[in-house]
């Protein structure tokens, strides 16, 4: 099967593997893992903050930061398709109280005057307005890239309006590889940034939040609340980290082979896709006269999985099981399935 | 001080006051307030529904009816600016743990296909679908009606997915009084209800939730949790009760003086309004080039007092203090400070 | 009917009657009340403190002041019988998401020593210490006071360990009264009181929660958020207002009345009874040979009503409406009931 | 270094770790895994119950259970020590809104009668009663066993008072080991079951939920929404998995060396011991004279490890990294330590 359902897909590596077996251990609830401890110091490091928490998910990384940033009746404002918003199981009004404004975004960015429009004074009548969430690369959206830039002027209205500012950065790496912007730079701005291992770097299992030595103090609380505290966390914190090291660079290859796959597609009848929005690695493509449940059946059935993400939209993900080969198969498959 | 700021600034008439300092009470904790039971009988029946409890203001049995439909980590669905949503400070989710699904309304009102359209199958990345809210009439949108037949045909929606649907009836007299529907007609296709005698009806006091007696069971222990067991509350359900009584039929005077107010602006310059808009009490009011907070400042040393509801934008509500010469003497203001 | 089921069961006298009927008010939600915002200055000064937020149940002071307080994750101390805790509708947890640490008490009152002992250090494992409720009286003790020394060193405790300090002052009038102890002498050890005027005082509806302007700016938002933001208060605050000033003194007929039935009950067989215990206006009576809710029943039809409190225990509150010749009539009654 | 300060500190064999290595997964949040799969039907079908869900914690497994049973504002029954209440940070009240009404029990166990005591009937006043949970062994009394007699007799009172039944199994098979009982027998009466694979039995990561499979699908929902739904989570699955299916014998080790530290302390001088009440593998040493931090810290200088429970208690876990000459080392060190 070529599995382009997600990059949450990708398995270990047969080196991954090894290092992972090797990992030294020991209990990180007390704070004893060595692979943990080296893990979040190389994390903390490589985006230029004070320190670093490694958690189960990206979902318990963001909903950490949320509710280490509000209290039960504030409000938080992300693009109206943000994964936390959308994908998480409602977890922000559920675990932490806060209300979502949701600002519509152009391709998962909005800009710092959309931002300012929404925000409202204080008034009993209204949630204290607290954190701002950004998505970079956003998901729903197709990858799409946040521009530092946009960046810069929204943390701007958020220092001057006491807002705390966090990025949800489940494809954080492929924002970089793909603009050439550091991984500090591209961090500066936030207070606090949740980025992932077991998506393109295809590690097993885990995330981590980033931020000040005070915020993760506050974080690690949570996430034992949270019911995140493992043990020996290091047999998989060693395959985050050696992901971490030596799987980045390869994320140019999903991306090439993304636009290779949305190039492809391009000309096919029955489809629609704009390849200059495939900037990352997932291809959202359109399939107007067909059900896409049903395309999605029958690609299964010619060995190459995607996800539906709506009644008549498909979507691809490129990652580390997939080289370039996989892709002209699939274009193949498609080319039949779709009937062109 | 011409007062059209809300409806909720009514102040109880002489006879109100009479029939409150003389009601019978008792401790409504305990069930013993022959004035709070006579109310909840007659808001019920006149619903045709078999129970009601009072409680001290709209957002709690709103917010009531939410916790008692819901569980944390659900999704409810309401119009993008309900009040539910927008002026009752994010309780939703901090008191419910519930993720607020907005769509967007035509002067808020949505169809049961937009709704349809919003539902998310059954998914642990996705809240769980539980109720939908409606608003009739809606403030924000100007005291808009939602049309009997578009609520019945949500209502089936809503039976079809096992959808609890309430409604926020902070004006829902004003509804069946600008329509001819019967109020129990009216109320029919919802689970439960809210209702309020504090604003047009001029009670000093107080909102009704209204439903089966088994959901009112469970409202009471909620309202109790909450903080709204009151002691000798008949004293303030006594008002409600007279105000209900008497006081429904002077509506169409409130939505006359509306119609007159809007039709008296439509003439002026810097002024943007449309009169068929205004279906009831609410009169909003677009000032494209004036500031609205120094316009409201202007008028209110007039004698006019109004509320800014945007940047660009006020809002009068004709209301039982203000009778038809003041709303002559008020756009006599309104015409001077707008300089015209 | 002898109505001494709780001291919440006071019914308005025709002089408040008569003072509420008259009340100047306006709308509340929007600071236009006038006999609310003379009666929140008049009562913050009484206690000594900055600012009171009139609200309309002890219920809700109590939980906004836990709200204002603390964050989901932490944990409060309280007497292992508190109102708070046992009488709230499990608030605490459903409003505040915090834990409640119970401290067994004598009489309702514990130590500097024993809060000391029951603090735990930080530690991800633990929830945060945040805050200390004392209740004062105490009602499930018999309306026992809490001495002014022993408030003051666990106060120091508070400081020492940067914890809040909350009173639940339903009844702290019955202990100013009893003690001689000056109303902000009494309130200065607290952060926050919550205070009422519908029990001993006699005023249909109403609590009030007293502290600094800040934490009452807070408090008013959460007010809000909970539901508690009610129109024309002034209707009832008028009737809170003159219990405050015209009732206090007269708590202490409501103390004699509770010895002298104390000390009537003390000679009956089947009951167990220690006047020394019974410090204000609350009785407690132990009746080990019968069933509590067949006694209850059995005096209600002889004209006297009392409450059921544990399966051997019934309890008799004193209040305004119920006189000395009263108590003697309940003497006789409940005499002849327990059948001696 | 003898680490006895938890049996959470056991580090996975070298075995374990080879068959870790070796582990085919999947994306275990798709269902994909086949590592977590095989696990989740092993122990489902070991404790005779339909189905399973694997999680990154034992707080985790608990918090779910907890959020599947109740609702905010409804009240657990819990032994006045247990894990759940005492460890977990607070989450009962924080992630699920519910008090807890703990029972003072006898060496961790309490009666069926004791619960029925604390029962209180629905009143609106009053949490809802909802759940009763078990700890068997119990942490906080030093491993003792919940005998199943002792459980049935509390099964039935929640089935004649309609309340579920959690256990918090973080050491269940210890009990079971140490009882001879059967898994599946002494599971029976629970409806919900959680189970650790990362104390005694020596895996690096994670617990299970055990019951119907229509609990564990609302588990599995809210395990996502907590953030423990991970990725690849068959690498550390397959290392539960061995340790469930190798490591349940060898705890009658762990209950021996438990049994032989206990007896070669209750010589010392300045040690207070019950070897009787040691049943597991937990050792709770009272050392009245001595302060419980400084002499951690001397054994710790000694080569041994353990933890302070209390300012003259310390704790010793016998476990898997420990045998019998450890043991016997252990016991010279603190002999010469507390200075006999």
């Amino acid at each position: 099967m070529i599995d382009l359902r997600s990059d949450t897909v990708t398995q270990p590596t047969a080196e991954m593997r090894q290092v992972m077996a090797q990992a030294p251990v020991g209990d990180d609830v007390l704070g004893d893992d060595p692979s943990v401890n080296e893990l979040e110091a190389y994390v903390a490091d490589l985006l230029g903050k004070e320190a670093a928490v490694y958690m189960p998910s990206g979902t318990m990384t963001n909903q950490v930061a949320l509710r280490s940033h509000t209290q039960p009746g504030d409000e938080i404002f992300l693009e109206a398709e943000a994964h936390i918003y959308y994908y998480e199981g409602g977890a922000p009004a559920a675990l932490s109280g806060v209300s979502c404004r949701l600002i519509k975004g152009e391709g998962g960015v909005f800009s710092a005057t959309e931002l300012e429009q929404a925000l409202r004074p204080p008034d009993p009548h209204f949630p204290r307005s607290r954190l701002v969430c950004l998505e970079n690369t956003h998901n729903r959206s197709g990858g799409r890239i946040f521009p530092l830039a946009a960046i810069e002027a929204i943390a701007q209205v958020c220092q001057a309006q006491q807002l705390a500012l966090h990025l949800d950065g489940a494809r954080f790496w492929n924002a970089c590889m793909a603009t050439g912007i550091g991984e500090a730079d591209y961090a500066a701005p936030f207070d606090t940034l949740s980025v992932c291992f077991s998506k393109g770097l295809g590690a097993p299992v885990g995330s981590a939040l980033v931020g000040t030595s005070a915020q993760m103090a506050t974080a690690r609380r949570f996430r034992k609340m949270f019911g995140g505290g493992m043990r020996q966390a290091g047999m998989i914190a060693a395959g985050a980290l050696y992901a971490l090291k030596y799987h980045r660079d390869r994320l140019s290859e999903d991306h090439d082979n993304a636009q290779r796959l949305a190039l492809g597609l391009q000309g096919l009848k029955g489809i629609e896709i704009d390849p200059s929005a495939v900037q990352t690695n997932i291809v959202n493509v359109e399939i107007p006269g067909l059900a896409a449940e049903e395309v999605v059946k029958g690609l299964a059935q010619r060995g190459v999985a995607v996800l539906a993400t709506g009644p008549h939209k498909i979507r691809a993900v490129t990652n580390l099981m997939v080289d370039r080969d996989n892709i002209d198969r699939a274009l193949t498959e498609i080319a039949q399935e779709v009937g062109c």
